[in-house]
């Protein structure tokens, strides 16, 4: 097995173990489409409680979804990280009942901070949201030994 | 009626045609505290499926919290305003349970754009995040003749 | 002459346009490397005179040459436009004599706004900044009658 | 002496040290007004070089005298403190010859991170610049034994 397999398994075992106690993401219908070393796609449909008074998606459902891709991409790695600052655009407004797409990538990784782009497509892959995170490694690892792939 | 008062009823307005409309706040079970001319205190306990998996309150939903508030401060004024451009910092975690207060002042508003900071705070008034929100007035407003506060 | 060279023709205009006005990035000793629409490479050696009382190069500086670059691809399309909004990440310290290139690449253009990453790096290729700058369109255009290039 | 006698002299004596060493903000022109604990005024004149293509004031040279009063406030408690992360957002073009005055507040401070709001206004009081620096405490003090202030 190469490192570029193992680096894919931890990836997968990380975003395992988040996913199981993971209960604000599974409570709003989001769906773990992807994820690998510093990366994750999650997507999420627009509820009708998800909308305000502009009758338009809250923008924090939006954040909420890109948040959460960020945190499946930047802990891919093993050690818990959470986020630390976070800043987000709102590009176009969203219906409700679109069903939407976060795809988050790692752009700068060092010591203990990370920087990663989420970028929120609707159903016609237009960008909605522009989001950066930046992350901070914590102590502790979703790794420990009964949690690691087996192979 | 002074001036001053008027732009208090007009907050006042413009925070409750607001508030009837906005399902995601209202299924947060947000609570408007205070709104005022610029400004707005909204609170929200956080429930069990708000936690991730880190068992503390996902960032999501302490930004949807701010973000409310942001929303009801840079409406107070009347004409329809978005949400453009949002950065949030994370202090502190947040546990289950927690009953949230954020409060909402505005920084600078002029022709169709403002800047409004909004700190969070937990029970003991420590502050567990700072936001910063950039809106943008759009066409339309709150004040249709019929929701004008009757005097 | 297809659309495509068009583009890249009026890209180089307006940098032109604007390089001959910029007495700002001159007097720092900038240099444009590249421009294409969206997109601008900028150098620059940090100088004695640009290090703070850390001994490393003040962020103004690494801030300033990220801010050039950004304003050289977003005003690579013709109508004027200014920068309204920018984060910056300081990653690695810079030492005088370091000779710093930004590169700035389009993310996303509609209406009068946009959103551009810059990414500063040093002579070994480090990122050393990251720079997020959203943009927004004015009034004019830096390609008047004379400015058009003659083929 | 009190305790607040301590921390303002502290304050005093970290700004002297830091400007001693500050060859950026002196060439810049920059003046310190004013240093207090987690406080800062500083003073620029726009000079004919700090212009851009827009025959307007460099958002860089706004952002850098923001960033330096943001360091002398930041840096006011003794521990060498750096910027790390930073925003800036222009509310209105800046003529050549203006003076501007940027005063840096402390928002929040735990731990090794800060928060804090500068704003640059011109001659008339107008704000010109809102920015929000987040800082990190590093290794060393600008309080050594030599550098504490007789008394």
């Amino acid at each position: 097995m190469t490192s570029k397999d193992d680096a894919a398994a931890r990836a997968k075992a990380c975003a395992e173990a988040m996913w199981a106690e993971d209960r604000a993401s599974r409570a709003l219908g989001m769906e773990v489409v992807r994820v690998a070393p510093g990366e994750a796609v999650l997507m999420m449909t627009v509820r009708p409680e998800m909308t305000n008074g502009h009758h338009i998606c809250h923008g924090g459902f939006i954040f909420t979804l890109a948040d959460s891709t960020f945190a499946f991409a930047c802990n891919s790695h093993g050690p818990n990280t959470v986020a630390q600052h976070c800043a987000v655009t709102f590009l176009r407004p969203v219906r409700e009942g679109e069903r939407l797409t976060a795809h988050a990538i790692e752009r700068s990784r060092q010591g203990r901070g990370g920087i990663y782009d989420i970028t929120v497509r609707d159903e016609n892959n237009a960008a909605v949201a522009e989001f950066r995170g930046h992350s901070r490694t914590i102590a502790g690892s979703w790794l420990t030994p009964t949690a690691t792939p087996q192979e």
